[in-house]
């Protein structure tokens, strides 16, 4: 599971500032991987989530984290990015297909900025948080997407083509449901009061408690059986 | 070859201002599609490429033209990028390996974004004037990854998993030489004079003539048998 021999391995987790990349870094950490933490700045990113992932990295001890702007302004997007409204009350993860808040492409240009950064680094793990299960909407979150990925970066770079390494796209929360993920987190000692999931903070950068994110978050603690740290602006939850 | 059925179809067609991407954006539209022109901006990407980019987009008759801002400076990189001298005099395109001026997943990055636009427009087709010829020691310039990338971008986004649309990634000069290149855009009535291969130009935007991207052009003109208009600041040769 781990690094492919004893020594000290890096690789590059990508860190929304959320809860499930969050547990991803602890999951990297805990298989004895130094952390190479990569942030997106793009349309939806508010500072706070933003803010958010630059005390995870910190929390976790990471080696660097960087934050790439990510311009997808001038080529149209989704409710992320700034063209529509976020959807209230009703999960966004409605069986009903894919999401509004689906952007184009989004996952596939975070791991090729990974990819690049793993490169020039020298690793070969790259960490992220995508789940089949509660996100089964988007395309870009299922297993198969993720090994093709993974296939085409093994023929798309010198490390992978000319030094024999093999890229591995590593999705530990694949199949876990969102109370899976929680346990697994606090079993590895994550601080989930750090992490942040709301789509509509308030200028505080306190979560509204009312948008599906936030919904998902709290559903999943309480499937979990334990204590949501959050602090919600709402006590009059939908 | 052109859209599936006999409307006007749209297609993405990355442009660098260069030879290659603008004979690609000749060969789209002479198979019938309305051109979406996309250039990126990165560390070494001159003003004058830009321009050139624009130039083309316009002689064309591009449906749009759009710049995209690629973060890859807090990722490191290579020559292009900054980080390290453009090699004088030798090829880059050297039999020993792999060239410094490699960018880490530069062709991932560009198809990702490609790919994002497209599913906006609603358009499956992207066009990509990779080489495996003179550039086989890219490992992302080869038929092989661009069939990856084709497949991955078929499992990965609501266009293709919901609706059935097939993305093409379309690389029509991927088994030319430079000569056949040359011939094909002038067949199509290409002014290569509005094109810029140089990665060291002068103040005004003129051509080294020595650099080994301009060293491609120029060998690829003579061996095309045609003349080059390109306006070189050097005619001592190496």
């Amino acid at each position: 599971m781990g690094p492919a021999d004893n020594e000290k391995k890096g690789a590059v987790a990508l860190s929304s500032g959320g809860l499930d990349s969050t547990t991803v870094l602890a999951v990297a950490k805990s298989l004895g991987y130094t952390l190479y933490s990569l942030s997106f700045r793009y349309g939806q990113r508010h500072a706070v989530e933003l803010a958010a992932a630059r005390r995870i990295a910190r929390f976790f001890g990471a080696a660097a984290h960087r934050i790439v702007n990510v311009d997808l302004a001038g080529l149209g997007g989704s409710a992320l990015t700034g063209h529509m409204e976020v959807p209230k009350g009703d999960r966004e993860t409605a069986d009903e297909g894919i999401p509004v808040t689906y952007v184009p492409a989004r996952n596939t240009i975070f791991l090729s900025y990974a990819l690049a950064w793993a490169e020039v680094l020298d690793v070969r793990d790259i960490f992220i948080g995508v789940n089949s299960i509660d996100y089964s909407g988007y395309p870009d979150c299922r297993p198969e997407y993720i090994a093709a990925f993974e296939r085409m970066a093994n023929l798309g770079t010198r490390m992978a083509v000319e030094k024999g390494a093999r890229f591995r796209i590593r999705s530990p929360l694949i199949e876990m449901t969102k109370a899976q993920i929680i346990r697994t987190g606090l079993a590895l000692g994550v601080d989930y009061s750090l992490t942040h999931s709301c789509y509509d903070p308030d200028p505080e950068g306190r979560a509204c408690g009312r948008c599906a994110s936030c919904r998902i978050r709290r559903d999943g603690f309480e499937q979990a059986g334990v204590e949501d740290p959050t602090i919600y602006t709402t006590k009059e939850f939908p």
